[in-house]
């Protein structure tokens, strides 16, 4: 709230991003590198735009310890996109993938696949409005992959390890990648849309292994090419003109995560961050949160006024406390704070003085 | 090259925006009107970027004439999303569309349209390396539309008016939409890639009239909603994020538009801008452009070195002079000059003389 009369974005995305990471892209915004041009006047095959291709898929390498067996793709059309790109690449349509139904994108990316090929619901948690995380007990053998959405935005609940079923797992990282540690040998394909943790809105990272994709002989004929993984890897993610400015974002942001210590080190002040905002919903009467301790997210901290009337009361004083974003998703309704990267512990112990004067004031 | 030491970037796409739109995005990038948050961190649902968003389509339907039968849509993926997204929402997979073959973009949107739907043949200049725009001579009575590929980024061709067919008219006008005056009522749909004359990359703009679409029922039950035009009128663009940045530029351009007299002054000078290039084209012995005289477009000017071996010297020595991005489409070779808004009366000056000199030393 200092610098530029900064607000706090709290909002699930797009989101906050890092003052420095913004600086810097503002800096070269008029003449990229001395280069003469501005990043969003290059063409996606200049050797100054396939140089900050290429450097942002090495730093994300480094970063996640993505093994070589793995491509990263640059596509667009957000995770919703994948919802239907995962299908139609990795299984044919008799073929079966499971999902596990945490809340709204699950359900999202379940019904997608189901025009596809055959969607199996295996663990799901509606029966407590997706408070927790199911376990996975019974598994049908002919599974070919299961689903699992990693941390889910809207609920508020993340998984800390992949599921271990002896199937492959495919799982959507949109709103915690880069935020906290993945094992990405654990996973056949993460998915994210940027505009989270990885940047900004009209990205979307898909990180798979290279054996999965079915070949293409076995791709349902109607298909179109800028949805087929191995076109877009044989075309350097460039099918089509990729989002040239919001992979430049990326690249800056990679590089603040590494003068941040790397993604272990922003895991450590993503717990501090949100154990301050859960210590607070978890001492004071006023709030409450269902969800099952050992699965709370770390990025998206929902919780309720007890008192439904004082909800409004709450995002309209931290609104004009500069704290923004904070109101919850459409169909949950509720408060939520996201505590991507961008927002910074400082930024953070701003919300948290709020909600214990709020606390006690009301 | 003045200031920021600016290159001249003549570039097919992403291309050179106006100087003025770029320090307009730079000036407000880390905050935006006093919201305190830059552009690229808001939500696309909060109250500053839906104002954006609607100013943006309110400013395009004004500086294009846009009809209110019309819908304008704020898509990913590229004018080749479209190729697929035209068949799948506009007829049954047993209808007919008929394309005109004016070049490798043209084959594309062909070829893809061609896993859908029954997409035919109507003309077709291949046989002259596609240096015309054919005529549509034979019509099959059974046609539901027509696609033709306004201006042909790759050949250096373009249309000035519809084809006048009896059948409606579908139209990729990525390269030239906002460069010369398009009738929109001539056309069922327009779409284009906005890299080029409509901001950065990552952003496609797609102009239709809301009668044309299927109903729900009549759409192959595989198409994902995220490629259904229905669904995304319904959601205002925003099945998935949208783009914001992207959208947010559209708008800082428009305005610049307005502040240039709108797309009529913009076609004056680009007329004047290609007239200039043609004029040493067909003076100089050097230089050759095959291209029928009126269908030579005014926005991706092509031309050869007579002596091939002369191409890498012209391609080195503009470089050199600040004039990049002249090299022709891969496909085609010999160079390629585009004069896009962002290209200065100035800026094809330099290249004009450039040439003129080129001319006289070699």
């Amino acid at each position: 709230m200092s610098k530029y009369n900064r607000k706090i974005n709290f909002g699930a995305g797009p989101a906050m991003l890092p003052l420095p990471v913004l600086e810097k892209v503002e800096e070269d915004f008029l003449n990229y590198k001395d280069s003469g041009l501005s990043v969003v006047e290059m063409s996606h095959r200049s050797e100054n735009f396939m140089n900050i291709l290429l450097d942002t898929k090495a730093k994300l390498k480094k970063i996640m310890n993505i093994p070589d067996s793995y491509e990263i793709l640059f596509l667009q059309g957000g995770a919703t996109a994948q919802f239907s790109m995962i299908p139609v690449n990795l299984v044919r349509k008799d073929e079966k993938i499971g999902y596990v139904l945490t809340g709204v994108f699950a359900q999202k990316s379940f019904e997608a696949a189901s025009k596809l090929c055959k969607a199996v619901n295996i663990a799901d948690s509606s029966d407590k409005n997706y408070d927790y995380i199911p376990e996975i007990k019974n598994i049908p053998n002919d599974l070919k992959y299961i689903h699992i959405t990693g941390n889910n935005t809207a609920i508020g609940t993340a998984y800390y390890n992949a599921p271990k079923v002896g199937v492959p797992v495919i799982a959507d990282w949109s709103s915690a990648i880069l935020g906290q540690e993945i094992k990405v040998e654990d996973y056949a394909l993460i998915y994210a849309g940027a505009q989270k943790n990885m940047g900004i809105a009209g990205l979307t990272v898909v990180i798979l292994r290279k054996d999965i994709i079915l070949k293409d002989e076995d791709i349902e004929s109607f298909v179109p090419n800028l949805m087929k993984y191995e076109k877009q890897i044989k075309s350097d993610s460039m099918i089509n003109t990729p989002p040239t400015f919001a992979i430049y974002c990326l690249d800056v942001l990679c590089d603040w995560i590494i003068s941040m210590g790397g993604v272990a080190s922003l895991e450590k002040i993503n717990r501090e961050k949100s154990k301050m905002i859960y210590d607070i919903v978890d001492e004071y009467d006023i709030y409450e949160n269902g969800i099952s301790q050992n699965d709370r997210s770390i990025m998206n901290i929902t919780f309720n006024l007890k008192k439904d009337s004082l909800t409004e009361k709450f995002l309209s004083s931290s609104s004009e406390a500069g704290l923004v974003g904070l109101k919850g998703y459409k169909l949950r309704g509720g408060i939520r704070a996201s505590l991507y990267n961008g927002v910074s512990i400082e930024d953070t112990a701003a919300l948290a003085e709020f909600m214990k004067k709020f606390a006690q004031n009301n």
